[in-house]
C-alpha cells in the first residue's frame, strides 16, 4: 500500500516536447464496473502488465496497491475483460528536480495532454513549467477510468 | 489464466460433516461495482491473500486469474475499499477421487450451505454425494459477488 500524492494540469503548447528525456506507450483498461469503491487497472507498459488498484475519490491523495502481473494475463484481460480502453504515450520530464508525467493520449482521448507530478507532502511547492496549463487535480472527468468510459472526443466542450 | 470449469450444488442435511477433511476460515470482498465483465475478487484465507479476477459470466465455465498478495495489503482492501463481504468456512470433502469444497456461510449469508466441484471437462460424469441438493451452476443468486451485495438472508423465498 501506498498514499499516492499527485497533482495534475493540463499541457499548453508544444515547449514541453524538447525537454522529454524518455517515453514509452502505455495501453491499459479497466476492471468491474462503475460505482465501486475502488478502481482496478490492467496496464500494458513496454513488455510489462501490472494490476492497479486505486481508491475511487477525486483529489491529491489516493491509496494505491500495485501487482506485476504475467505480460500474457494482462494482454487477455484487456482484450476480454476490460472495460474501456486507454491508449496513451507517457513522457517524462526533468524540471527543477521532480520529475513530470506528460501523458498524450490516442484514440478517442486524442487532443488531450495531461501532465502529472508525484509529491512528497500535500503542500509541496514546486516551480510551474512554462507549458504547464489549468489544474485539474479535482475534476474527475480528468482521471483515466472516466476517459475511458467517456472519451475526450465526445465532451460537449472539447477543443 | 485458466479456464474454471465448475459445478455448484445446494447441500441438505448434515451427512456431509462426517466426511469434512478440514476446514478453513475464509473472509472476502469486491472492489469494483456492479455492470462490468468482470469480479475482482480480495480473499483472506489463513494467513494468506490473494486477488482473483473472474469473467462476470454464468454458468459451468469461466475464465479466473489468480495472484498471491502481501496479507497487508488484503486485510486494508477489504477494510476500507471493497464493496460487499462474504464471510464462510470452507470444508474441504473428499468423494470418489473428486474434492468437494463445501462453502458454509457466516453473517448476512448464514443458513446457506453451498457445494462446489472443479471438473476436467465440461461433460465429466460424477458420482453425486447424498447429500447433494439442486444444482444451483446457472442461477447467479448464488454466487458470492451476488451474495456479497444481496446477502441471502434478505432474499424473500429464504428459509
Amino acid at each position: 500500500m501506498a498514499l499516492e500524492i499527485e497533482r495534475k494540469f493540463l499541457v499548453v503548447g508544444q515547449g514541453w516536447r524538447a525537454q522529454v528525456r524518455r517515453s514509452v506507450e502505455i495501453r491499459q483498461g479497466y476492471l468491474g464496473g462503475e460505482g465501486g469503491r475502488a478502481s482496478v487497472r490492467v496496464r500494458l507498459q513496454g513488455n510489462a502488465a501490472s494490476l492497479n488498484i486505486k481508491a475511487a475519490v477525486v483529489g491529491r491523495a489516493r491509496t494505491e496497491y500495485e501487482y506485476d502481473i504475467p505480460y500474457a494475463d494482462g494482454r487477455e484481460m484487456l482484450d476480454t475483460l476490460c472495460v474501456g480502453r486507454i491508449d496513451k504515450i507517457r513522457h517524462y520530464v526533468e524540471c527543477d528536480g521532480l520529475t513530470w508525467e506528460i501523458d498524450e493520449f490516442g484514440g478517442d482521448n486524442a487532443g488531450l495532454v495531461v501532465a502529472e507530478v508525484e509529491l512528497a507532502s500535500l503542500d509541496q511547492v514546486f516551480v510551474r513549467p512554462p507549458w504547464l496549463g489549468r489544474e485539474v487535480t479535482e475534476d474527475q472527468r480528468y482521471y483515466n477510468q472516466y476517459l475511458a468510459l467517456h472519451p475526450y472526443r465526445s465532451w460537449p466542450d472539447a477543443d
